[in-house]
């Protein structure tokens, strides 16, 4: 059993009807629904409750995290966020969600402050191409995802050379971007997944689902062993020179 | 159910008593009871064989095949060498362990010729340490594995730069070795891992068969799509000019 | 100064007259004259010359060796093929264009097969995006460049992860590529650049050059150790166990 | 002309009369002094100068910037390192030294918290190999390095993958080290390279000089573009859907 916790930021569905016509139960609700299986425990988690919903108990129990955010990035607790970091560092997986890349959380474990990029909302068409077909992340969909329309997000995109890449992004309007993305820090799994803008119905696609959910399986824990850090004695004689 | 198929050229536990007490039932063997569980189904198969035991039905019936090789390596027919390459790029796993670096497959999997390195055979201390604590393949192993005495291989080991890095070995006479590398070609998955030669039981080393078992479920295809290959339809309109 | 050789079939252009309208005195003297600089000491070679112009005298004069191959790649001798291998493990930088991805000595560098992906002649617009803005290949040019005309090639690439992504290209008919890349095989730096098929006139295009000339400055052997592989005594004492 | 800023903390050579002893005029000029060439102007900044030396001016004047720090991490002001981060996304090279590793700036960059490892004051023998004798990093020097007496530094180092591998430590007293790395960030180029503990007279070692040399040639900016972020028009027309 893999314990997902979905955290939205949960404020465009409340604020603007457009999108809560979308998504009436909030982005979270549409993804938990979306996801749900038998090896899965989901909880969901937004900005409005106390700690953000993302207390140590909860983080504890949360193997696998995903996290949407937009218009609120800065209203994020900064001692939430390097809590968060921590739980990553010790094993934690974390899946970020489209305009995730902006987020505290994803920021402060790139390290290239903001992760820019070039974006556009104009209807437009985007075709997610599979680029890694020997990795698990893309079971189960075909040679690439089409949504109708998207938000468009080009490169540069200013991350980190990822440890594997496994979707590119076509534009209709001339753009590419590096899509679907994963690293590792410390024992934890991250992986950035582009699509899911808030006025369009991308998180009731079953490819974008389907990935979603091979995110997690991906992203769970593996069973390592915690380094230890710090001063520690030879394990073979040293000769005194 | 992963299918797993273990390959050993079994030569040395044939000709050489010292190797034979070792490895009485052969390196195939000690290895297949290593890793016998319940999500495995374990068949082997050595040079001596018709086709070397890797008929294209046995090859189809292959999740995971392991490659243990060493004095023997130009008597493996081309033939055979090309289809087994082509069900990895197909899908299939493979482990290539320890002098299986010099194996043709590996070689022409790798591009860089014969998979060069420096040797020393010295009963000495190998150490080999974690170096990707987020890794499915570490699962369930220490901060290191240490094996009293191992053949040494060591730097510059002349592969391509792995995908992943998972272990580097330290050895008592000075040298270091990238030993537990991975490598997708086309949609399958490829883990090589050193230690083993074949007058020490390492083979019977707990940690080392916990790792190989992890390499097998790692391995193991993911259910992509075959992508297709060759002249294609344009998906959108292109205008004249 | 960098002796650079730049190897052309030179087939496409002999035997058809269209093509031969493009490049009159073909693809590689179009190059050369497109790439001369002071700090470039440029010959050309082809496939009909003696040892295809790649005599062991050539090749050991040759720091950068360009290729450009399509109609004919099986006529390449494969002894010749394993030359060229062995300078570029020696050190020898390897810059691959186009159809090159299909040549024996691309195939064999990278251990795919074939290095297969789709493609389409459909006079359609190409953008080249630049992914790594900090690569000296990327040097002097803008955001991207755009090819009002080329061959499609398409996703799936199947090439193993590149240790560098330097381009990705965006094509009219909606299809991507990683149509920038590189990787090492021993001590030679390999880069594989897609534009250039041979009906369009790519090969004068500025930012093209621009990019093929900083490929060859990147490719450039460095003066590194050659390793010493195979038997050797220990750096350490070892300790009878 | 490469214009290097070499930046130490310089408090154990102030505070401490054994490290006076090794480096009288503190480890940034020893460096200087070591990797003083015509293709390099270097010059000096040091945590006790006003902005720690590295106002906007020098920072914009800096090419590469190496980075030596220790004992007085804290003390770096946070707004200094946010200038230096945005200086390295912006193009400005960084080669981070020994301790370095825990530095503010350097963890900033990487997003694993404090880059944390074993490490160990044993008077103990570091062996660095040479892992890509491809890389330019790696010029001039032999195999390895050996230096008689350091400072143990151990897996699991907890840095992000790293772009590019270039040294792993072996220590006598058991361990190894990725020793050498690289990265970019933004249009920045970093290399982390290990050696250089206060108390020994590393600095004077001339294959270290020789590696920190090549580092900063490797290490300086490319001309390339800066990428545009925000939000942009479409470069091809968008049906409406």
């Amino acid at each position: 059993m893999i314990r997902v916790t979905i955290w939205n930021e949960y404020v465009h569905e409340v604020v603007n009807p457009a999108v809560a016509e979308v998504y009436p139960q909030g982005i979270h609700n549409a993804i938990a629904a979306g996801i749900r299986n038998e090896s899965f425990s989901i909880r969901t988690a937004t900005l409005a409750e106390p700690e953000h919903g993302l207390t140590e108990e909860v983080l504890n129990e949360t193997d696998v995290l995903l996290w949407w955010g937009h218009r609120a990035h800065d209203e994020v607790r900064d001692d939430i966020v390097d809590r968060v970091q921590q739980r990553v560092l010790d094993g934690m997986g974390l899946i970020v969600l489209h305009s995730g890349h902006c987020s505290k959380i994803f920021n402060k474990l790139m390290g290239t402050k903001t992760c820019q990029l070039k974006w556009r909302e104009a209807d437009e068409k985007e075709r997610l191409w599979v680029i890694d077909p020997s990795h698990p992340i893309a079971e189960g969909i075909g040679e690439f995802i089409e949504l109708p329309k998207e938000e468009m997000y080009g490169e540069h995109f200013n991350i980190p050379v990822p440890d594997e890449l496994i979707f590119i992004s076509w534009f209709e309007g001339g753009d590419v971007l590096r899509s679907g993305v994963t690293y590792s820090r410390g024992r934890g799994k991250i992986f950035y997944f582009r699509p899911g803008h808030e006025t369009y119905p991308t998180y009731y696609n079953n490819d974008i689902l389907k990935v979603i959910s091979n995110g997690v399986k991906w992203a769970a824990p593996s069973q390592t062993a915690a380094p230890f850090y710090g001063n520690t004695a030879p394990l073979e004689p040293i000769k005194a020179k």
